[in-house]
């Protein structure tokens, strides 16, 4: 459904053209400051703040819907004084560009995506309803709750940090923003890597059989609308090195155990088809992998305190 | 822990050395008429007996103890008369090359693998048990599982297929049984990549947020033991497209739900080390990902039949 | 943590003193036109609007701010034009009489009740903290769920209906009212017991071993403040009738599975400690039984909905 | 299903007249030495072995079956030279008197309880079937479990103790052994009230909304075959003091958490329906509350140890 987690608990709500979007996070200890500049540095990175950007140029593609929300997270509950209460974190994030209560504006606002159809497929005949909830929009209580859980694990000694590791075929970061801009102006998108490193985890973090640790980040990361392939250590690259080469590099996970060494994961994120060139007018990301960073930091935040915290 | 699914539930237990390894099945329905015949063919596959494989002389390269067990299910509850009751279905798989009451014979016979040191720190001292449950073993209950998942699908249209597709960078075919047992005479090891083709899974089949198709599909899969990445449609292959040409195929899933076309993914193993080249002696897998090839069919099977059944 | 169920399921928030009480409820079907004269009404009953009183007179006694608070409800997400998306559904009521920006007020205004060491001992030294969470207004959530969950069984023949049906020991209901306005006029406090009567439960609702339809009734009528006790068919009352009378009476469950007659269920709840002849001064529910229907009724649906929703 | 607990989870399966009966406990820690004299004795107790229990006479009536049934538990993982491995424990007890794979027999030996007409419902014409699996026999692998859940429990200074307090009317245990025992001359049968205290449970154990600690014990109480009601505290007995009394004793759990006093509950057992008064020859329980105060400290135990394991 619409919870991700058991013992650190996220659960997610609101369409992109309602009144809100937000979320309830359980699980969270008393007392924890929240750090509310990361949380809003964490906002303008994902919906693409140019100055936030590692690709500044890049980013001159993201939907003026995105700039323009200015995202103001409100606090139910669960805070106070801005310390954390042990009860569970209600939060809002207002929508500025919606109407919720014109049913009109919505049919008129609504541009089909391409999981359109099977959104009517599934829950009948209102078009845009799935939309409102699919929307990369619903990210935004994502990179809250993922902000909890990067401090709680900054606490433990736990590091997240990815980035951008190639666009198209390109990987030498230099390039990727030249390179993104170049696509953009050709109304076209790329496609995307983004690594991402975990330092810290205790040796001995996650279980042998089901529950690998591995298996909860797949999980977690391939969540991410747009994501299209996650591999750890050696991944798909090393399929053609042989064994008596391999051997080095674990990806930090033995057995589906933490090993005490970084882990390190990539996923792949697919180009935008709504382009231009595609025949879709209007601004667009030209490439989603970008913006997509954040999002993978707080996706992993949430699955490894899920499970350090049981 | 030791449990897959929450509708259709695989609860898994038994140390390779031990008495036995088994299973518990809940969530079957009543009727069922077991196809025993399938069981004995996919444990067969597992266990690299030759006329099952695709690469004869690959198989070639299993251990010993895979050939000499003759897994036989003994089936302890929920069945009568070949027939499911609606009751848990508890089965085991006898262990007959172990004495499990000598401690004495298990630390001589434990061969320390590569997870070894990462069980030591998660368990304690006792450095032979870890192996115990976290053996290739183990995946013979999820093969029987996944058989009985597998035939209620198939009753509902949903057919699984699973096929090895590269060899280190070999992707044809016609080539992989030679390449594997080349590797082997060298007493080396090689990865491979295997595609899934799941078709008949019913459109909106899967959840929009954080529960997926992909994303269980992805949990799933790396849950296996040596496998290092998952992805589907155009997946890591398709970075370098552009967006206008991308569009095409969506793997089978959209915004995290079956739109009603084939379901393809791939999974990349990685090559074993414990190979004569690197000092251990002894016959091994030189490709594992050959009799993966059945264990990736279980999961999904158990995945998928989860999800539907829910 | 806060949440109720797994197919339909109520996660609850907020504080008693902070901005706002709310919930978000996963897994309503869309389509569904709320019914909002049933929730008005509902929370009338909970909070002791007179009018809405089975015992007017002893809701005399209820506390000036239940009365005080309009509990309106905002819709936060899931709902258009009054009707159900089939996407989580996120509500709040907030709290007029309430500063949360102000420390010291709540300070002052925390009064402190039983659970109040406890709280104090499980999350630190705020003490005020456990009792905003732990508050009777937290039940408004659960009637706000409730009221769905009674809408969707209403439609599928289901229907629940709680009275009261003893006060101490009196068990004539015409004698309630003037017993519980004696009891307040002493500052005294009494307890009673509820007995809720569901008809139209499918036969074959419930399953046979843990999951029995009796245990998640009572899980959920447990889970009120100040209910210390459940029972069901012939009861604890029944203790004393010998086999060959007492076979008549099933409760309508039979093996933990719903037999096709009415269940019929009781719950006790103790009479509140806090009254003026303990010393504690202020208004109070001369009967807490009175206003606990709703709540039991609210609790009986999210119950009763999460099992036959699966 | 068939599983109770998320931390401390134990799976139960087998039909009583099929191959054999028996579970899979995980969670349990490694390095537990298992108390085997401990679950022999409980065991018997269960099963009416008449040194075992506090109403011999009573125990007279008990089924020729239980007490013809060694109960020999065989350990299949988890455990080697009766030490815990920390990897699920699957255990089994053999049926000696079944014989599974004759259908013929079964059908013969079935002998239709009260829960027949619904289980013929909810799982198709194979009568039979259903009172395999809801036979009371299903409790031994309740208390084998319950006896690991104690063992960990006690190093932890947690103790659980149940005793039965009531039979019919009479709440002066001298006087029960010779009532049973004129009940089951008589050919009729009675109800009983158990009582269970829990001492050394950590205060702060339990959480203040759903998950209170009595609404978890109720829901494992009263998943026992037979239990018609729980309560706690004052419960249903003290629902005539005024609040001014009423204050002083609280069951050991306030505001759904444990408060360091003990913990004290109780549970009702209807009197069995199939006696020969009613018409159905045979030997029967007299009084099933006798046998249930084993399976009452077992599910206690699970229900605590799950919580405290948390």
């Amino acid at each position: 459904m619409n919870t991700f987690g058991n013992n650190w608990r996220f659960t997610s709500f609101g369409e992109s053209h309602g009144r809100a979007i937000g979320g309830v996070l359980d699980g969270v200890p008393a007392g924890l400051k929240i750090d509310f500049a990361l949380i809003r540095k964490e906002l303008d990175r994902r919906s693409g703040k140019p100055d936030t950007q590692s690709c500044p140029k890049g980013a001159e593609g993201v939907s003026q819907r995105a700039l323009r929300e200015p995202d103001e997270v409100e606090w139910l509950s669960g805070v106070l004084d801005g310390v954390t209460l042990g009860t569970p974190i209600a939060f809002i994030i207002r929508n500025q560009d919606a109407r919720p209560e014109d049913y009109d504006y919505l049919k008129h606002h609504y541009r089909p995506g391409h999981a359109d159809k099977v959104y009517e497929l599934k829950y009948g005949i209102r078009d845009w309803r799935g939309g409102g909830r699919a929307s990369a929009r619903e990210t935004a209580g994502r990179v809250v709750a993922g902000c909890l859980a990067k401090q709680v694990l900054r606490s433990k000694g736990i590091i997240i940090k990815a980035r951008l590791v190639q666009v198209g075929t390109e990987n030498d970061p230099s390039k990727f923003d030249e390179l993104i801009h170049a696509v953009r102006a050709e109304g076209d998108s790329i496609g995307g890597i983004i690594e991402c490193r975990i330092s810290g985890v205790p040796t001995g973090t996650g279980e042998p059989i089901f529950d690998k640790l591995q298996a909860h980040l797949a999980f977690a990361i391939m969540s991410i609308n747009g994501c299209k392939g996650f591999d750890y250590g050696y991944g798909f690259a090393g399929v053609g090195l042989p064994g008596s080469q391999a051997n080095k590099e674990s990806g930090g996970i033995s057995g589906g155990i933490a090993d005490g060494s970084d882990i390190v994961f990539r996923c792949v994120f697919k180009p935008t088809p709504s382009t231009p060139k595609a025949g879709v007018k209007g601004r667009h990301d030209a490439c989603i992998a970008v913006r997509a960073v954040p999002v993978v930091e707080a996706m992993t935040a949430l699955c490894i305190q899920n499970i350090v915290n049981s």
